[in-house]
């Protein structure tokens, strides 16, 4: 059992190291109960030259391990 | 679609019109990918006089409906 609170906050990282963002929030289906996915804000160099304000959704299913971060399957691959 | 940050922070009232408290977070499972349970921050007198810093564990299937408030089902009783 975990609680969301403890994912809102937390690093995502990819197989390639890259910090792929930080958790802004989660998305859940009301009907099943199922979480789906978690809203990012994107990390790295867009979000510190402050010229993107875009968020990626990764699908829940996509996490590989969550901890002190939030590791990705190596399937995974984000469009940017 | 929701997202658990509409949730977090919500105020929880019962079929009595009872305040019973706010959510604080939201507990899930991490294989299952449900949302089991809300936690709420006790509200009414107790917090008021800040008497009480307990808990209150919701399950999500005693939620009736989620709009600007969050209204339980009537068979849900608190061990106040």
């Amino acid at each position: 059992m975990k609680v969301v609170g403890d994912l809102i906050g937390k690093e995502v990282v990819n197989t390639d190291a890259v910090l792929v963002g930080k958790v802004t929030n989660v998305e859940f289906d009301e009907e099943t109960k199922e979480i789906e996915a978690l809203i990012l804000k994107k990390g790295g160099l867009s979000e510190t030259l402050n010229i993107s304000k875009s968020e990626d959704i990764v699908p829940y299913d996509m996490i590989s391990k969550i901890g002190d971060k939030i590791l990705l399957r190596d399937t995974f691959e984000f469009d940017f």
